[in-house]
């Protein structure tokens, strides 16, 4: 893919990322948020996104304003009663902020831990669950963007499923890549948002949630905003958005749908983001970096490598922004690390060019030392 | 201002509405979220924004993801204790919608009301406040965007700070238009968004709160995405947004605000808005239609006209539209009408020719009935 100069930098981040200039061209126009265009705009959204993980007969789509936390929040705020108890699984920051969302809105909720290098174990579940009856609601973060961890969530799904209970999935950074099949596994709540995997802009969050359980929710948020429920039915009824819409940042959204069909939807682009951490992973081995994580728990999202002892990331960081790539710093709380995602709108050429550019950076780091 | 062939329709809506085509093209790029690059973008972002109602010395600005409702939401989620009473001064939908919020956190609140034509009362509000010594916080609708009636705001916000009482304003069709000046005008918290008459694109709200409420108001917010303390801290401790940022929402923003500089900021914007306004009234008074406010609680900012009797909205609507101008309908509760902005990218030229092409419609209405 051709990033077109006005671009800037080439983005490795977890998100907001590199996007195709025709995405960013979408948001050129402006659109009445309450007329016919735009109201067909925000059904053909609706309608992609449901579509993408067999969710039609089953789910609805629900986009919401704000980023991926947004998301998480009004899910737990919607679908939570105070009388439910939720159990967070959590080997990562984004288990930890599900803890805390629902800890504010008062919800009762505990978490079940892994060490951030650690899947998910189903069977620790299904002991945690059976010796609990009052558990409710489960959550899950299918990959943990904290370091680019797979956890097991169709055994998971199986196992909430099998007792009743109701499955809420961070999908924020594995919608679109990895696959998710609401017709063969049972997940009640699936969260992504814009500026992932679907590479479109940042500003937008969605919920696909079975229409029954919202159906249920009526009333149950404390938050107005946040309320799924409402937003759901403020669509159902004319089309449009309760609230102000970030008209641009869905039309991008719907453009960065098309072209993910264009492309040949999810398995494409997990091929193509597999072969971009194929390239990314061996070229960072040759120079001397390894991977935090077991290659079978590795998803090719977001790859976090171990600092080499004293290194100097900020200069690292410094010398290939300066070569026009933006990496991430880490955020594991164990282990020094930095991050490289595999993910947006770039094509394996542009990870040959980004290892040259890590090998000229480490160049300059060793004469300059 | 010319509007780019590719901008779609003139918008004459309370927002989004018509935004500058140099505002659009600064969404072209991607930005990282957390690069030096876009943490000076949010700085300059919030020094500009609590410049334009000189409150620097006072007051922080608070940008969050959303539209104006989750920044509502999240000012009263944030400084509003569960011990405290909030007062709401209602005219119109939006301040119907301030006493929904609260009611919905489960904050104590109740609304003092008027009429949807009427401007909030300051002797009553007086009264109100004395028979009341409960009351803490107060909540005003600056211009009401359901009808389009000023509220006198200085004399409320004298009443509410001589009884020590913190008073939350809701700007969000004022701001950047409307003078708001805090340092002669006691206001705890001015509440606007991105996409009304600052002309940017809608995706991003604003708070600007006094520095002493917002640090006192820490672990108050049931809500994570909406505590505006820890986003304030967010800012202040790295630059950076707690949660991933609309980069693109913020870039247009930016811009907009830049122009809004070099147009000569709050007092030529509503100057060229009050051009707009003359030629729009005048233009459909000419036509036979009623403004529905009186002209001494009419901002220059969203005309309402009454409804002629059995007046095919929906036909006229689709006429204008297919000239290019979109329109909106009413939001009163009591009388029949529609609502045509004065606010957006739009030059007294093009209300010119939305006078004619209004004449053409109506000519359409009635060789057609």
């Amino acid at each position: 893919m051709n990033i077109d100069p006005t671009s800037g930098p080439i983005l490795l981040t977890p998100g907001p990322l590199t996007t195709r200039i025709e995405t960013r061209q979408a948001m050129l126009r402006d659109w009445g948020s309450r007329d016919a265009a735009f109201i067909a705009m925000t059904a053909e959204l609706r309608k992609r996104l449901v579509d993408i993980v067999n969710g039609a007969k089953t789910h609805v789509a629900v986009p919401l304003q704000g980023s991926g936390t947004f998301i998480v929040e009004a899910a737990i705020a919607t679908l939570l009663k105070p009388t439910d108890r939720l159990l967070v699984l959590s080997n990562g920051a984004y288990g930890e902020r599900m803890i805390a969302i629902a800890t504010r809105l008062g919800r009762h909720v505990r978490g079940l831990h892994w060490a951030e290098d650690k899947p998910v174990v189903p069977a620790a579940v299904e002991e945690a669950l059976a010796a609990d009856g009052s558990i409710t609601h489960v959550a899950l973060v299918h990959c943990e963007t904290t370091s680019g961890l797979l956890n097991p969530m169709p055994d998971i799904a199986a196992i909430v499923a099998k007792r009743g209970m109701a499955l809420l999935l961070d999908a924020m950074s594995s919608f679109g890549a990895l696959p998710i099949d609401l017709d063969a596994v049972p997940v009640t709540a699936v969260l992504a948002s814009s500026n992932k995997c679907l590479e479109g802009a940042p500003g937008l969050g969605f919920a696909l949630i079975e229409k029954d359980a919202l159906a249920a929710s009526k009333g149950v948020s404390p938050s107005l905003s946040l309320d799924l429920h409402d937003q759901w039915r403020g669509f159902e009824s004319n089309g449009q958005w309760r609230f102000t819409p970030p008209v641009q940042v869905v039309a991008a959204l719907l453009e960065a749908l098309r072209q993910f069909e264009v492309e040949g939807g999810q398995t494409a682009r997990l091929s193509r983001y597999r072969q971009n951490f194929a390239i990314l992973s061996e070229g960072m081995r040759r120079l001397g970096f390894s991977l935090y994580l077991d290659e079978a728990v590795q998803a090719p999202i977001i790859a976090t490598f171990r600092s080499p002892p004293d290194f100097p990331f900020q200069r690292f960081y410094d010398a290939l922004a300066a070569r026009g790539f933006l990496i991430y710093p880490g955020k594991l709380t164990k282990a020094d690390s930095f991050r490289i995602g595999c993910i947006g709108a770039l094509e394996p050429h542009d990870f040959v060019r980004l290892i040259d550019a890590v090998t000229a950076s480490l160049d300059v780091l060793r004469t300059s030392a």
